[in-house]
C-alpha cells in the first residue's frame, strides 16, 4: 500500500514523464550555458542559479559583473524569513555596498501578438495567463501587452528601497509560497535549478515574538559566488533542465491537468498553479 | 535604503499589525490547547503542530492515540522531496505498521448557509472561496455546500494508497508551494505553528537524476512525538496564534489587499493567496 502512494506521487511530481517512457528524445532537455549559470557555495552545500538575461538584461549584466569581481564572497544572508525570502548582500553602508550603481526596474516587459510562451493556465489569481518560456515561469496580461517573471519558490530577485529604481546588489531568493504580489514591482532575474534544499537550510535571522533571537555571527555566509564558466572544470556541476518549448513538455502539462493516475480517485479541478508545476533538472557527467 | 526595504517587507509580512499598534487587545491571540498540540523533536530542532479535531476528528483521534503509544518515536522521514512533502512513518510492512487501523477519508465536510469563516478571497484558482477558521486555512464551494482544509505549506496530512480509505499512520508535511490539487482527496488534520525551518532542514531522500543518492541511514529520524500536555512543564513550548475570528484579523486582511505601504509604488492586484497569508504565532512564557 505504501509503495503505491510512493509511485503515484512521484510519477505525479515527475509530471508523468518519468522512467516509463520508451525512447528518450535528446532535446527534451536543454543544457545550461555556463556563462549564464552561477554557482553559490554555502557552508552546508551548493546552489546553482540560471540567470535570465533575455528577460532582465541589465540586472543580469550587473549581477555577473559583481559576481566576477568577488563582490558577494563573504556576504551574509542577513534577512531570512521562513516561508518568504532569504535575502543577502554586503554590509549595509559599507564602501562595497555604496559603490554599486543603482538599477532601473525590469519588473515586466512589453509583448506583442507574436510573443509566445508555453501557456499552462488562464485566469490565474494574479494574471490573465501563466506559462513557461526557456524554463522560466512567467505570467502575461494580453490586455496590457505585458509579461513578467513570476515570484515562484526558488526565484532570485533584486531587493530595493521604496523607489522603483533603487536596486543595487542585495538579492533575495523566495523560500516559501510564491510571493506573487511582488510580481512586476521587483526584478526577478533568475531561478535556482539545483540545491534548493541548501537554500532552505540557510539560517533564519527572523524569529517569532518570544523566541531566542539569532546572533549576527550565526548568519549564513556566502562562501563564494562564481560564474560556472569560471569554476575549474572538475568542480563544475553540469546541469540540463527540461526544455519547456518541446512538445513533450506541453504533453506533460496536459496530462498533469487531467490527473489520470489511479491515485486521483476523485479528480481535482483541471487547473495548474504555475509555481507548483516543476521544470525538472538533471546532472550530466 | 536597505533599512527601508527591511521595514517595508517585515511590516508586510506581519500583515501591518506589528509593533506600531497602540493598545494590544488580548484576544487578538489565542492560546493553544496542549491537548491538541504535538511536539515533534528532530535531531536538529523542534516542531510544534496544532491539530484540527473540529475538521478531521477521526484522523486526529488516531494520531493522538498513536502519538501517546510512542508509535512515531524513531520513525524516519523516508520520502522527502524538496518543494513538495516530507513524509514519514514506520518501516513499511513492519508489525508496527500493519497493526494500525485504516482511516476513512475526511477530505472535506458539509456546510450549510449558517457556516461561517473569515473569508479572504473569491474565485481562487481551486475553489469558490478561501478563508480562515480557528487559525486554519480553508476553502469553500458554497455551490456544493462543501468546505475543506487547504494544502498550504506546513499542513500535516495522512498519506494513503490509491484507495480513499487507506490512510493509517504515515503522514506528510507540505514543504513547498501549496499542493492544492491534493485538496479534498487527502485528509489534512493540522498545521505547523512553530519550527517550519526545522521541517525544511529534514534531509531530502529524493535527488535529481545524476545526483548522489542519499543512504537510508542518513534519513532524518523523529526522535520523539509527544502531546504537548504529556511534555514536562519546563520543556513545553507555550504558543499563541493570531485569532482569525477577531476583527483585527479581518482588518489586517483588508489592509493587506490594499498594499498601502509606500514600498508598493505600483499596486498589485487586490487579491490574496490563502497560502501566502500568514497566521502568526508567538511564544508566551
Amino acid at each position: 500500500m505504501k509503495l503505491k502512494i510512493i509511485l503515484a506521487i512521484s510519477t505525479l511530481l515527475a509530471g508523468f514523464t518519468a522512467s516509463a517512457e520508451s525512447t528518450p528524445i535528446d532535446n527534451e532537455w536543454r543544457a545550461l550555458d555556463a556563462n549564464k549559470t552561477v554557482l553559490l557555495t554555502l557552508p552546508h552545500g551548493e546552489v546553482v542559479i540560471e540567470l535570465a538575461p533575455q528577460f532582465s538584461p541589465k540586472h543580469v549584466e550587473q549581477f555577473i559583473k559583481l559576481t566576477k569581481s568577488g563582490h558577494y564572497d563573504g556576504n551574509k544572508f542577513y534577512r531570512v524569513i521562513d516561508g518568504f525570502v532569504a535575502q543577502g548582500g554586503p554590509e549595509d553602508g559599507s564602501r562595497k555596498d555604496k559603490l554599486v550603481p543603482l538599477l532601473k526596474m525590469e519588473g515586466d516587459f512589453s509583448t506583442d501578438e507574436h510573443w509566445q510562451f508555453t501557456k499552462i493556465q488562464e485566469n490565474d489569481l494574479f494574471a490573465e495567463q501563466t506559462g513557461f518560456k526557456d524554463g522560466f515561469a512567467l505570467a502575461q496580461n494580453p490586455s496590457e501587452k505585458k509579461a513578467w517573471l513570476t515570484h515562484c519558490p526558488g526565484v532570485i530577485a533584486m531587493a530595493r528601497g521604496n523607489e522603483p529604481d533603487s536596486a543595487s546588489s542585495h538579492f533575495y531568493i523566495v523560500n516559501g509560497q510564491a510571493t506573487r504580489y511582488l510580481d512586476r514591482i521587483m526584478t526577478v532575474f533568475g531561478r535556482v535549478v539545483y540545491g534548493m534544499n541548501n537554500v532552505q537550510a540557510i539560517t533564519r535571522t527572523s524569529v517569532i515574538e518570544g523566541d531566542t533571537p539569532v546572533a549576527k555571527k550565526d548568519y549564513t555566509p556566502m562562501i563564494s559566488m562564481r560564474m560556472m564558466s569560471d569554476v575549474p572544470k572538475n568542480q563544475q556541476i553540469n546541469l540540463e533542465v527540461k526544455n519547456t518549448e518541446h512538445p513533450k513538455f506541453s504533453e506533460m502539462i496536459t496530462k498533469r491537468k487531467k490527473r489520470e493516475n489511479a491515485f486521483f480517485y476523485k479528480k481535482p479541478p483541471p487547473v495548474l498553479d504555475i509555481c507548483q508545476t516543476p521544470v525538472l533538472s538533471r546532472i550530466v557527467k
